[in-house]
């Protein structure tokens, strides 16, 4: 999955050697070019690499008609299915299987914008092998008790699901804020997520010129994280016209300690 | 002047540090996404820097409707003029000025392509200042002189012009040979150019893949060089299926001793 595409995505994906053929969502947060003008090239190369199967393309209305003109213009046979589903700017469920969702929230910026939360749903807990074995268990009950059921003994007797189970492994969560203002309506919408990523285009000395652009500092940043009771802040989107992010990371972790800087390449472990 | 826009074109430009606001034309060779999937990105990035003036893009009519849509969507108020000219399969001159003159030529790919031949006009000679003060030559003549008149005194007496000026510098020339087979007739559009570039897609050993999918291998980008009496070969447009290019350059460089391997950040001198 892919968050926004701007242009050189494929480039990058190139010099880090990721797969193209894995690839089967796209989640664009905005129509502004920087976000989506990767997209027509990156789907014309998955081609060229026989990817097969389908891509989705979320994103709002508006852009749709003009993506798809783009894409079919430079990508006549793709030899896969592209797929674009609208997302709306009031939020909500985007995508859903069996072990994720991931929802889309607003954002504040000068067009519309939206953030992506990524949610792991509940995994099963762990079967204690020795005690299934032991009790007899049989296999028609095992998924639900790996959800949380208890056992049942023939003869009536109830042995607790934290006998026969260990924990399962933690749900890992992600928030992308995008673009946008600080808006504390954005940490009540990424509440309780685990890693938050928050756009720090500006460092403080350039607060009036953030807010009139739509976008943020790195402490407003750290400020979501701190009110969403997040356990680590990214920062990333910084302006060009830093030499380098080092007031960035100061201010942010001055209020949130726990903040990493973004930049091309960062490979984050969620868990 | 930039020939073809690629994605990451405005990336590589920030990389070599070249200014923005210098460029003025784009000359478009053919409407494959490699080849002007950058556009909308660099228009829109020239806007952010406070481009002023005029940028023309040259190219196929029927990429101009689908290119002022993405562009006026992704770069809504650019604060310098964008101008769309048609150019011709049939080729013809693009561009003119008082020392240029850029000309568009066809070549044979899977779609519609053009190349484009860059010719300096002839350079007025050089004063010789101390002719010029003993024979007290008018101010009103000197214009003549370097384009190559005789000077005649008030007493009739012809003082050749070769006596009172030196050479002009050379006129370079420079010729783009985009994706193309290889054909004789772009020899021909090329004749007499100094420097040329042709795209070297394969090695021999893949010829018929070349031909398959319209390109050139560099042995025959460099029968093109040879037929059209060039004195410098430049290769580029590589097959990302080879590690390197070094098999290019040795079965070019056979035929065509003077052959250069384009890479990124190549600058060339044309004199």
């Amino acid at each position: 999955m892919m968050i926004d595409c701007g242009e050189g995505t494929q480039l990058a994906m190139r010099r880090m050697k990721l797969r193209f053929s894995r690839l089967s969502h796209i989640f664009i947060s905005h129509l502004h070019g920087d976000h989506v003008l990767g997209l027509p090239g990156l789907l014309s190369t998955l081609a060229l690499h026989g990817k097969t199967g389908r891509v989705t393309v979320h994103t709002f209305p508006e852009g749709i008609d003009l993506l798809q003109r783009v894409v079919s213009f430079f990508c006549r046979e793709p030899g896969y299915e592209i797929v674009y589903e609208p997302v709306s700017y009031d939020g909500g469920i985007v995508y859903e299987d069996n072990a994720l969702t991931v929802e889309a929230f607003r954002l504040y910026h000068r067009v519309p914008c939206v953030g992506y939360v990524f949610r792991e749903k509940a995994k099963p807990r762990h079967l204690v092998g020795d005690m299934v074995k032991f009790l007899e268990i049989p296999i028609s009950k095992l998924h639900g008790i790996k959800m949380g059921d208890d056992f049942v003994k023939p003869d009536g007797t109830v042995i607790p699901n934290g006998r026969i189970t260990k924990p399962a492994d933690p749900s890992v969560s992600y928030a992308y804020c995008s673009d946008t203002v600080y808006d504390p309506r954005v940490a009540a919408a990424v509440k309780g997520i685990d890693t938050v990523y928050h756009e720090a285009t500006y460092i403080d000395a350039d607060m009036s010129k953030a807010h009139d652009r739509g976008h943020a500092t790195a402490s407003e940043a750290a400020r979501i994280a701190l009110e969403a009771g997040a356990s680590r802040l990214i920062l990333g989107h910084y302006s060009k016209s830093y030499e380098n992010e080092s007031r960035h990371l100061a201010e942010a972790s001055a209020i949130f300690p726990n903040t990493i800087l973004a930049n091309e390449g960062l490979t984050i472990d969620l868990l």
